[in-house]
């Protein structure tokens, strides 16, 4: 394993005529060209692995043939690319298919929402659902929690950085302890209970809990199954709608199609993006249990609530969920990353590392603070990309495309074990 | 001139699985498949002639030919489709291009932020960024404006009933009288001009004033070039941050790039949305005056910031701004649309209509209740789309891709006008 | 007429224990120990003519002679002097008293709810309560009002000061222009109507509007009674809650004991204070149309409610109201104060003043910046104690003791007349 | 022990005309007329011991012969009543008499706000000048906290049914749990230092905390020594402003003048109000760190800030803290208390009693649902005034006028113990 060429793609263009909010073209410092599976290759032909895959929106991985083929298709046809919400055949299709393969075989019933094509619109619109329903105003998210970066989203958001860009006070929210945030002796269910029940606890009955099954931004924080269980027990009982933000963890990124699967939980509302397109281009959807679809028409709208060409594409997706099959490679895939993940840290006590998630969404939580990064910019260096999380970025976290064959997670793997090795070995010697 | 087919396609699908929410596929009921420059076809093979762009999202047609040739090929060759805020020669290529064919010509200097792929991720950006450099928190904002459905955006927007979709009080906004709103001989700015200075208006400093020049889902109504300059005026000597949503009236729907040419103001910040991809892909643009790019990294992110699919049909559909060409012929067509709605308003002078806007977004505001809604109706069933506009639904919006050649535009105007005719007539025989 | 003595009493001890908010004692530099209707004597023993009469709140002067007598002998007796809300002899008498003196004679029907002894939390209760019975959330204030310093009031009140001081953004309230506000020839109300008729205005339906009938603090700008009457209608129509914050106007200030008496309306909330008390003690009242009157007990509470030797100080002064005679001699003062402040601006047209107000609520409104301070101190220096007013303290308002006999208010207004001719001199000089 | 006259006096005027918000009347439904020390007497005559003391605004007992005796000689020689925040020598011997029993000797450094005459208007005061000092809005509040009615001080109050009342949603505050709130072995400091410390709280950087250092509205719920200098020391170190809302168990409730004084802790900002009077009648401090002191003058004002019948009674009720004398009694009157009670649960431990509290405010927590109402109102019947608190009404609150002898605090606990024993008596039977 070497360094990748050093010739790398200048970012001239990017420093001058892009805003400094920019961030990730920091971290992975070079100019992407093409992609293909779990590969990407910048304009100097360097070629990487991914470990990141678009921030959980490529399951299915880069320019996955199957989808690909359909989407040119449609496009060479003439196929309607953008329609708001009138009806198309593309998007029949993907109701059509979406019901048959995702809601039917899991006895599940909702009414299907377009809130526009990103995660925080059906944030948003779960939010404005949930209070419409209920007449009332507050919501409780969790500590670590991240739903997206709208006014709406961000008040149910966890992270003070991101919070305070607001730049205004967030309203009509309330922050609570999600699972082990006061250590694992302490149950923080029976808090958010005693804040609901109790008449003196300062909280108002909240319109809605917005949760994610596991926290992936917040730092690969996984929610027990008693946890998520107790939880909707308590929403029902107060008449609080569940709001299950699936957004990164949904579309089998930890196995099964739904995050919550397991937990055999039944949410009132569910908000899906990233992945749910397929190939990567911006769709999501909320999807509403039938007896709270009391949206007027047009009450919450947008401009591209009907991208046609991610229609497509999630339409042809969907049919990898047409058995068991790829919930059990995934698993498969899991455990591997599991084993090698566990290795690692046992192999370099010294790091002070402890492996958390799930499935495809793992990853390990490091003692030493700047370590994670650390790590991350190592493998980059060597054609790994790979991304932190945490509020302190004190998790290194690796999410490679579902697809990802075994060959190339063990490659991706081998590189962050030696990558790691590097780095205890340097932390040493400047002891 | 005669109805479609009658034998639509059933809209089933949509009416049992997709939300209450839907609302374009009840104005315009039936099933979409292909489309092509300024024409739809539904699923049962009726033509459409599309006078209503996907709300302005289709300036240059459906399916342009030149865009469709560069988007199939950068499928094909297995181009970077999705790179969240990673640097990716898509990118590279439409930010020179944005520079030199759009900012260098009209001397104009700003760094562009790609905020996530819709409007309204435009305005929430712009929204935290004015207020995060004034450090003060009001947005003032005008009656009828439309800026969006995330809760930030909607604080903003001047429609009750959006409003009152987002179920919890909207705060941290103003809403002023828009230039007009208290008749022609009430000089609005004068009134923000005194609530901004007056120690008594019970209105805090601003950190921004948020316009559309011209406000199209709030009815098509017109701010004066002398209305605009001033509101520049009074935000510069108060320190206040001048921010123009473009979504809608921007990528030449006026007739110039950007809507406030004509005016000679440079915001501080703007909006672009819609048709800045070219497409109808999910795009948008948060122009920022570099001395305002406080950013930090991160700040402001999103999973679909990155859709390279619309970088590339982007790029190439502003070519169409190398030349003064493009702006020519839409003012052209738009004199042709507007001689023909005088027409029409004055054969039939007891409709009550006013024709209003300028370029092609232009409309007629009837005094008669619910007519603009009837006209829509008969048109459609005539193979026309046209959407009405206006908090009451009282304008008939006339709003045909930028690239509609002058036959197209025509023939879509005639069915205007006869459906008109006969309704017209019908309303005398009703008498 | 002469200076008064000038070995003035030291402040030492209020400035360096007090906190530096306090106000009125550096306008009025001394230390004040004795008072007598409209006399105050500071501990050196000068006299000062009272025109400011405690903000409005000693009405009937200071320590009032058959007050004071009630007052003595119920603290004699061992009356109850707090009670909270538990009833008591002295509640009951004054509940009494007010219904037979004030309500019933004018045709008025009203449930008196005792707040808090204080305007403010007479207007906290107001806005309360016009939330709980309307379920909305919105409060209509206007440019210029003052309404208190308590969040709620704060959230009405125009002054941008005040408003700062808050230290958080203020919600729920719109602020509108008051009459006059944008020029006599701009009819305000109808921007209102606008406002809230409009779908499109982007203010919700308000719970309600409060108003003063004359701003007091803000400048003494006067709604017109054709104003305050529309005003009432729009609320009707629209069911909207009118509260009229009658704190200052009220208890006889303008010549009738309600102020908006004249205009003929009938609000549905009043808030009274300051002189409802007779004795400069702290009481409040909030009256309630009966079937607003649907407070849960104990929703709105404080330790304050029952202040009994305001009761009794306030059933003694509604004596004053058994006849008309007390308002025909307020109004014969008030025409001997504007016939003075006409002959004062008409004699020094150079000083710009327009004479404001009605009844024993009037001032000089000057053209020119710091000239109201200015004649405000110099009374001060020959014994007569003045306030300015406005958001700028353009204002000199006079407003004595309804109380004061003839003598008192000619010798003020001369000492007034003889400062302003002073100034008028001085000024000719300094050019 | 008997049951006392029945012919009790009618209601009917308070039924008829004060508003249905009247509480305590509902709970003591009889007319009061008379009351000296700790004894009250109705219009019928009927006598009744004062355990509850006007909520703690009767510290001093009932129209106290000293403090009357000053009260009506200023009256009587027409010392000011009434002064806005105008200095006068009421004022003057008040500031310096504080200055030198209760700060000096305490080694305390304040200086001293007037801000209005009710607790309410002291916590509104602090929480304006927390967040001017700091910049920041958030005010960290606690479960079970009682502050006041008035929108500020309602938005950092944990009743429920208080906050309703409000009818608009509380912003800029959260609700953290007080000590004990999780349970004895929940330390709720150490997740309040999560919150703070940790940046995916979902919870801004305070601007200051407010508490109560026992909650007396919310149950007797005490913070241990402990819990109170860890608070402390957190804000400190995290430049957080603590409040202390001694509103009700500052000016010797609890033994010393400040409750806080065991805990050897410092507030910044200090709020008094209840007893600070000394007399009933209505008066609030605000005591501000002097480096905190940066009002502008006026910039939080009111018209009652003066109210000089209170300065005079209240210099005079601190003659009571110049000796240690004061805080003898009152512990030792707590003492006999505390046994008493401790004996009361003993006896009847099928009610599942818990004595709370210190000093002279102590009560009994049942364990059975309306018991402590039950209790109350039997009491009552025999002549005894007693108050429950808890949110849910559960504790049976003992807060005689600390100036009670003997005598009068053993006959009242002997109507408690009787009235104890008849209803445990009562309940046995109906088993």
């Amino acid at each position: 394993m070497k360094l990748l060429d050093p010739s790398k793609p200048s970012l001239h263009v990017f420093d001058t005529l892009e805003s400094e909010v920019r961030s990730y073209c920091r971290s992975f410092p070079t100019v992407f060209s093409r992609a293909k599976g779990y590969k990407l290759w910048d304009t100097a032909g360097n070629e990487y692995i991914d470990f990141f895959a678009g921030a959980g929106a490529l399951n299915y991985g880069h320019n996955n043939t199957a989808l690909k083929q359909k989407l040119v298709q449609y496009i060479q046809n003439d196929g309607v690319s953008h329609s708001l919400d009138m009806a198309t055949e593309a998007k029949e299709q993907f109701l059509e298919r979406f019901q048959k393969v995702i809601l039917q075989p899991r006895g599940l019933s909702y009414k299907v929402q377009f809130p526009g094509p990103t995660g925080a619109n059906s944030v948003e619109s779960a939010l404005k659902l949930a209070r419409k329903v209920t007449g009332r105003s507050t919501v409780v998210g969790f500590t670590n929690a991240f739903h997206g970066m709208t006014l709406g989203a961000l008040s149910v958001t966890g992270n003070k950085f991101k919070r305070r860009g607001a730049g205004v006070p967030l309203h009509h929210s309330v922050s609570m302890p999600y699972d082990g945030y006061l250590g694992s002796d302490v149950d923080t269910i029976t808090y958010l209970e005693s804040c609901i029940a109790d008449t003196g606890s300062g909280i108002s009955l909240p319109a809605a809990v917005i949760v994610e099954t596991i926290q992936g931004e917040g730092g690969i924080n996984e929610a027990s199954i008693g946890w998520l269980q107790r939880l909707e027990k308590l929403c029902k009982a107060s008449g609080i709608l569940l709001i299950v933000d699936d957004v990164q963890m949904g579309c089998g990124r930890t196995g099964t199609f739904f995050s919550f699967e397991q937990a055999g939980i039944k949410p009132d509302i569910i908000c899906l993006s990233k992945s749910i397109g397929g190939y990567g281009l911006p769709m999501a959807l909320t999807l509403i249990a039938p007896e709270l679809d009391i949206w007027e028409p047009g009450e919450h709208n947008g401009t591209f609530r009907g991208n046609n060409l991610a229609f497509i594409t999630a339409a042809e997706a969907l049919r990898y969920w047409e058995s068991e099959q790829f919930t059990n490679e995934i698993m498969a895939k899991g455990d591997i990353l599991r084993s090698k993940l566990l290795e690692i840290t046992k192999s370099f006590p010294e790091l002070q590392g402890e492996v958390r998630g799930r499935g495809l969404m793992q990853g390990i939580a490091f003692g030493i603070s700047g370590l994670a990064e650390r790590i991350c910019e190592r493998v980059f260096s060597k054609g790994l990309i790979m991304e932190t999380s945490g509020t302190d970025s004190e998790v290194a976290k690796i999410m490679p495309p579902l697809v990802i064959d075994e060959e190339g997670l063990r490659k991706g793997l081998d590189i962050l074990e030696q990558s790691v090795k590097e780095i205890a070995h340097e932390m040493k010697e400047q002891k």
